[in-house]
């Protein structure tokens, strides 16, 4: 007899899984329930419709329920919600929307991809306010976000949360031509950047005429939703406001069916998506608790792709395929107006909160050939074991072209088991417009070696002041212009191509810390230094980094 | 005592080896010879300085004399030509070109970085020729160029080679208003490319108003170079003519000093440079013989990124590290007009040739999220060993985005040893501007699985009529709109949606073949078939790629 397979939740996860499976068994009965109207819709490109850069709504629908049974033979039932599973009887008892029947639905595998739900924190006002909230999460969302802009011309937006939802509506409201405040609670927005990274982007949104309240978290809502009260007691004008806090896994039915649920709501499973406890029941997506690749923590990474991954992975292991999922890397990447942020693995935020020991590298390589016209500095991170090189992350953030080119090399670089060292000898594409005969990443592994063959590399910054406060010598190699345009603290001041002539004027006695604009001369300089018998520590990306990790 | 080193050469693989070399040995005696007026100039960078996209020529002066010296204390001598060596003695003859000086110089370390030259046949005519025909490889080259046309504003030019420089400046010259003719002898520009991939380029090149002459070589002059005769007895007028057929290794130094050199004149080293029989003397760059990274065997492959790196790793070696090159990829990209194509590895045609067992798969993939403005699906071909998935290179042409990109990651997934299987799980970012929630590399691991699992995969479309003519049953699964819009040959036609309920009109008693517009529901079609018992082999590509294949 042929199987039955119950699928609740018809975006990434659960219609991809759905597809695989059919591919996988041409005989088995496929069922998908989806709560909302629509099956595969383009979730990611949601804020770029508001925005107008999508220009159609229709556009959004991907794969279409007739085109999907068509090909694939699925039986789609769309405003149809499971409200309880009964994992005993291998049951669930399924909801039509529409007519508001409840049936019974038996199955042999059962995978639920139910997603995650934006979190709405319940703050004072926030029911008079209804009408001016709006979340980002499906078609259903974007409608009514759209028919309030065209039906009241609103001039002023809230966006409450600046991770990746948050930046690309502020992005698309802002095109929309909304004034736009921007609250986040931390002190950054992107929480997978490091802090001196994120001001990066801090500077593009304020460029962009954005809002930004950092530090501050939503209070409540006055005045019927149209004044925001931040927790910093600021009140803002809002004719509408966007909640992009996070999300909070939609695991109530699991939980309701005694399965476990971590303590942050999350469905807890093996590597072959198994939830303990209940034969034959998987879970997907953005709900579950996954393994993180690099440290095998769990953790919870609600991404598209790993979403798109564990679909097809799932069919192949209810098809019989001996697969387990490696855990989930968190490779993302962010556009904010003419910025673009790319990350991947563990921020130093985390390395330090785990306790772990890393060494961290900053540079600022070009994205392209820098003689052949649009070329960009971009700033990179790198952070990795100083023992043995073991990438743990990466971080660029810069403009045009590059940034996510560079990231996946080096996301691709840590599944392989490629230490940063292995990274000096990557060998890349190269051509002037479209990048550099020695690539970013090149650089980093460079880096890397010269820090292992015992160069000093001072990336701390944020600490040069007090550094210089214990009487620390700072020596800045740049050009007089350079220090008036780019100002750093230093104790003294000896442009590179007089170093050597100028040796005696470097104090012997205690490490000489060096900056320049990038660290790249800063480098030479050590070296120079070192040749002379002098302990030289070269200040890991200079002027721009100081600058950097100063602003707020 | 402190070493003396001698360089020679000041381009991408001497300057870096010089400005490494400081960096490890503040002591040492280092001494640049370079024959040209300039050292460390953007080669790459030529033919968009003559298209006028690099508008001033001091941008293509990277580095100059001074600021090399400088920050490296570097010995400079331009317009200077080291004329013999002496291995015995450790010396080297060095010539000024300035004022015909010879003198002697004794090294301790000899780092030979000469480069290569571009080929000029010997044709009948030639020399009346003189005036019209340019090469592309140093400023005083293009400086010569650029004065012809500034000068006498000639309306047509022949370009022979449909390599890197041939195709750069193929669009260069059009961007400058000329009429060009290409000339290439292989039936294909652009060698690295498979014949399928290479008519895509031929299809924009010709798109551009480019005179395509393929299969047909140079044969002469006449005129006084204003005729350029071809091998096929065509006559083409032209003003002027480049050269860029391709490059030899400027090896006669070495030669002449008795050393290794192959046959085809690349200077032979062992895998930490060293030229054999000749204690302390090293060869690096486009001159030498490299080892192919892949299967090992000896070959030339001249490129910028390899040279940089190996002038960085040859001054290690001099300083006492225990470095070992690799071996070349041979990643490339280039822009012609509006399409990029970008390789790395091997191809087919290298493949067959050594007689290898490989896979080859065809895929169309997006290069970002299609509901996202500006979407185009790139033409990737991904080459493996069956049996175990090691990756053997990649092909990619398409436009916009996302070239570079997809075989940079193929690139380091090789470097690191990935399998193509492994590409599959690869973990890379992902907006609607960037990517697809499952990149292209992705679907390439999942082809690959899929051939894997025994699935049936045809991927000769050159030979699909011939096994037509055979008999073999040609099922097309598009709809008939598509048919009408891409022909390609079948046998019988049943769209995707209808064929679970038309299952009896396929044949079941030979293998059906079965082709769509890219090869997804060929897939999915296969997938149903074979799940009925029919043995069902997917025809790779589908209409496209048997439409880009009778391309010439």
């Amino acid at each position: 007899m042929s199987k039955r397979i119950l699928i609740v939740g018809g975006v990434a996860g659960g219609a991809s899984c759905a597809a695989r499976l059919r591919r996988m068994d041409e005989a088995a009965e496929i069922v998908l329930f989806e709560r909302g109207e629509y099956i595969s819709f383009a979730n990611c490109g949601l804020p770029y419709y508001i925005g107008g850069v999508i220009p159609k709504r229709e556009m959004l629908l991907v794969q279409d329920e007739k085109t999907m049974h068509a090909w694939f033979n699925i039986d789609i039932h769309t405003r149809t919600e499971v409200t309880a599973i009964q994992p005993a009887e291998k049951t669930v008892s399924v909801k039509d929307l529409r007519t508001g029947e409840v049936r019974s639905e038996r199955y042999d595998a059962l995978v639920l991809s139910p997603g995650a739900a934006p979190i709405v924190p319940q703050v004072p006002g926030l029911e008079e306010a209804q009408g001016r909230i709006f979340t980002i999460r499906n078609i259903a969302d974007v409608d009514a976000l759209q028919e309030f802009l065209t039906a009241t011309r609103p001039s002023t937006a809230v966006v409450v949360g600046g991770g990746f939802i948050g930046l690309e509506m502020t992005e698309n409201l802002r095109r929309r031509g909304l004034a736009v405040h921007l609250v986040e609670a931390a002190g950054q927005v992107m929480a997978p950047l490091d802090p001196e990274m994120a001001t990066l982007v801090h500077a593009e949104l304020r460029k962009n005429g954005v809002d930004l309240h950092l530090g501050s978290a939503l209070a409540g809502f006055e005045n019927g939703g149209k004044t925001v009260v931040l927790t910093d007691g600021q009140k803002l004008y809002a004719d509408c406001t966007i909640m992009a806090i996070g999300v909070r896994p939609e695991s109530g039915l699991i939980k309701e069916a005694g399965l476990a649920v971590n303590d942050r709501g999350a469905i807890v499973v093996d590597d072959q998506f198994r939830v303990k406890g209940a034969d034959g029941v998987y879970a997907i997506g953005d709900a579950i608790e996954v393994r993180d690749f690099i440290f095998g923590e769990k953790t919870q990474i609600p991404l598209a792709g790993p979403a798109n991954r564990m679909g097809r992975m799932v069919a192949d292991i209810i098809c019989g395929k001996d697969k387990h999922y490696a855990g989930t890397l968190g490779s993302s990447v962010v556009q904010v107006f003419g910025t673009q942020c790319a990350t991947t693995g563990k921020n130093e935020k985390q390395l330090r909160q785990m306790g772990v020991d890393y060494q961290s590298i900053h540079l600022y390589p070009a994205n392209h050939a820098t003689y052949y016209p649009g070329a960009s500095q971009m700033s990179l991170k790198v952070l990795y074991a100083p023992a043995d090189g073991k990438l743990y992350g990466a971080q660029a953030v810069g403009k045009d072209m590059g940034i996510d080119k560079t990231i996946d090399v080096i996301a691709t670089a840590i599944k392989a088991g490629m230490s940063v060292f292995d990274l000096a000898d990557v060998e890349l594409c190269y051509a002037p417009p479209f990048g550099t005969a020695k690539a970013p990443v090149n650089f980093a592994g460079y880096i890397a070696e010269n820090i292992a063959s015992g160069e000093g590399y001072f990336d701390d910054t944020p600490h040069l002041d007090a550094l210089i406060a214990q009487g620390a010598t700072v020596l800045d190699v740049r050009g007089k212009k350079e220090l008036e345009r780019v100002p750093m603290p230093s104790t003294l001041h000896i442009p590179l191509p007089e170093l050597r002539s100028r040796l005696a004027e470097v104090p012997a006695d205690q490490p000489v810390y060096v900056s320049c604009m990038i660290g790249v001369r800063g480098h030479i300089a050590c070296r120079i230094l070192q040749g002379h018998g002098i302990d030289a520590i070269n200040v890991a990306g200079g002027a721009k980094l100081y600058t950097q990790s100063h602003l707020s």
